[in-house]
């Protein structure tokens, strides 16, 4: 059936033959790739996509004036990431389709396929960035400006991959109600025993830059108690993170890391690091980084570093429309709950969109990660549950 | 005078505009240049420079059957390094050499300039490795394997500089003694208040790669208690070393760092990290880096994660030939003191080559560092210096 054959059909693009993960960067080749992909899937059903001047994708099944339903979700990765986070909602928008019309719906309102790009800011660090830009919530003049590891401007990184920027941005009038399926990133609904549930709310979450600056110096003939030794206040600050994550019930990590010069025989002159850290409300995210950041700065004292901490982006909680949850979860008996991951859906959420999550089970509960999976009967209720969602959302005199 | 004009033709090659720091790996234009250099030197001079298969150069002032003394360097850097560590050595030998004439010195026995390649070990990872394939302490065998980080090979890095290594390596036959002089990377003689030392030792010391094992993940989602991350097994490990070489006034020193995926939202799958620990013995190295491997396998057990620790390049305690040491300290008062970095001298004494040392002083002991430097005085003391202790290992009739 056609979620498998599109599921194969991605399979191979983008992946590592060495850890079997995935790496689909924006504006690289595999996302080129993937876009066109999109734009074919969305052809063979007679849909017209859009394609704006950065990426973002959308099309649209009816016209009309009344307010339509988007669902989509994105087709990027993280680095060595996983098949689901992200191409099963844009896989599972497009089966869904399908059902409504093998049942012969005929929605009262147009339903849109949407696909957002850089989603997990793997490549220039800022998470949602396509749906940001689109909702408002970060502007152009500001993006342009990032640059990524390889120090390529966002700009440059558009234009090389054939888009035109001062093309525009996709507009989201049409959007009435917004609703993305994505993989379960945690094992609520395993613990649970059900293949499906709707989202409640997204923690609070962001990114935060520490730069400890220290003295390169020689690695061997530098007294220990001569250094200034940058790594050294990073490492307890690392575990100082885990702590105070593990004391408030949180989540802190430092999973990325740049040391100069990074040679074997020299103490550090620069250690920066990158700080993920999420809480269950606004005050305990800033409580938990407060304290984080002052454990750090004692070290620094004590090492003889310097500390800058820098906030890269930071988003507040997102509580999806309950009443809209609520609705919805009705129709399957399914559970609704929070999620710790940030998506577009927050984005366009916090943008005053009315919006929902349908989350698949993952029976690991393994995330960002070559490991992650679902199983592909789950993956089919989803689709069936995303069906019945968007069948609700626009049979005519219903609310969108 | 000859040894400004040198120093100040130098200046410019692979340095960094930003941080002002040195960039002279192996097998780079940047090496090259030094390498043609240093052959302009030589011609200037009215030597021959010879050059073997990987790039290590020496260059015969006088000929006939006795055995010869050698001096010399090296010509690259770490990544973002010094000025003065390796070239001072070249420079002051081409210099000494100008010296000797210009007192109407005749040798009774040949005086060689040589430079080896790949002091640092910076680019494939392996210190010393020039010197090491002449002396035999390293096969060609084994080290045309090596990578550097960007996967290349030894042997294509060799090959991509216009080097044949078949052509074979230079011969240690004609040298009877081998002399480096060195910026001192350390206090001692900054606070001795004298300009120039001689070498009693060179600390046991090497490189140890950990790999840390865990397992990707969601940063976001991953509750702390399901995690096994590797980062924090690597931070425990790397406040451990340093504290283990506190404990033992020895050194330890993590300063390279590569992590997988390298992820701001992802739990890593992998730490690789490099430690490099010296010690005063044999025995305290042993200790001292087998009580920081027991350190981290307790911590692995605690975090799920597996540590594989692999020694990439172990030197036991060099003794530079004591009598020797003794006489040539006697031409200056020079102090005699020990150095915890590793030199190409050796290398070459662990050969059964009679080697001496001599260092000059840092007026701030740093060393692999933008701010390493040495006062242009004591740089000419050095260069009077080496004159004297060549002159006294060639004069006639004396032992070499």
């Amino acid at each position: 059936m056609a979620f498998e054959e599109m599921w194969r059909d991605l399979s191979p693009v983008g992946r590592s033959a060495s850890s079997g993960g995935y790496f689909r960067q924006p504006w690289t080749s595999a996302e080129g790739e993937l876009r066109a992909w999109f734009a074919e899937e969305c052809a063979a059903r007679g849909l017209v996509v859009e394609t704006d001047g950065i990426g973002n994708q959308v099309a649209w099944w009816g016209d009309g004036d009344l307010p339509g339903v988007l669902t989509g979700s994105h087709l990027d990765s993280v680095l060595d990431g996983g098949a689901y986070d992200g191409p099963l909602g844009v896989v599972s928008a497009l089966a869904a389709i399908d059902t409504l019309r093998a049942r012969g719906v005929q929605p009262g309102r147009p339903i849109g396929v949407g696909v957002f790009v850089e989603e997990e800011g793997s490549r220039f660090g800022r998470a949602c960035l396509g749906s940001r830009l689109v909702a408002g919530a970060t502007t152009w003049e500001e993006a342009r400006e990032l640059r990524d590891r390889a120090g390529v401007f966002l700009a440059d990184a558009v234009a090389a991959a054939g888009l035109d920027p001062s093309a525009g941005l996709l507009s989201l009038d049409r959007v009435g109600t917004f609703v993305e399926l994505h993989v379960e990133q945690g094992r609520d609904l395993v613990d649970r025993d059900v293949p499906v549930g709707l989202a409640s709310e997204i923690w609070p979450h962001g990114r935060w830059r520490f730069d400890f600056a220290g003295q390169a110096n020689h690695a061997g003939t530098t007294r220990m108690e001569d250094r200034h030794d940058p790594m050294l206040t990073y490492a307890m600050t690392a575990l100082a993170a885990n702590k105070q994550a593990r004391l408030a019930e949180q989540r802190a990590t430092f999973g990325r890391i740049a040391v100069e010069p990074n040679g074997t025989n020299a103490v550090p002159s620069l250690v920066t690091a990158w700080l993920d850290a999420r809480a269950s409300s606004n005050a305990a995210l800033a409580d938990m980084v407060a304290a984080i950041e002052r454990q750090a700065e004692d070290r620094a004292g004590r090492d003889g570093t310097a500390l800058v901490v820098t906030p890269e982006s930071v988003s507040g909680s997102v509580a999806f429309d309950a009443d809209l949850a609520t609705r919805l979860a009705g129709l399957g008996g399914w559970p609704v709950i929070p999620t710790q991951a940030g998506h577009d859906a927050g984005i366009l959420s916090d943008a005053g969109i009315p919006t929902a999550m349908v989350f698949v089970r993952n029976p690991t509960g393994v995330s960002h990660s070559p490991d992650e999976r679902a199983e592909t009967a789950d993956c089919l209720a989803g689709v069936e549950a995303l069906a019945d969602v968007l069948a609700e959302l626009t049979r005519s005199g219903n609310p969108a």
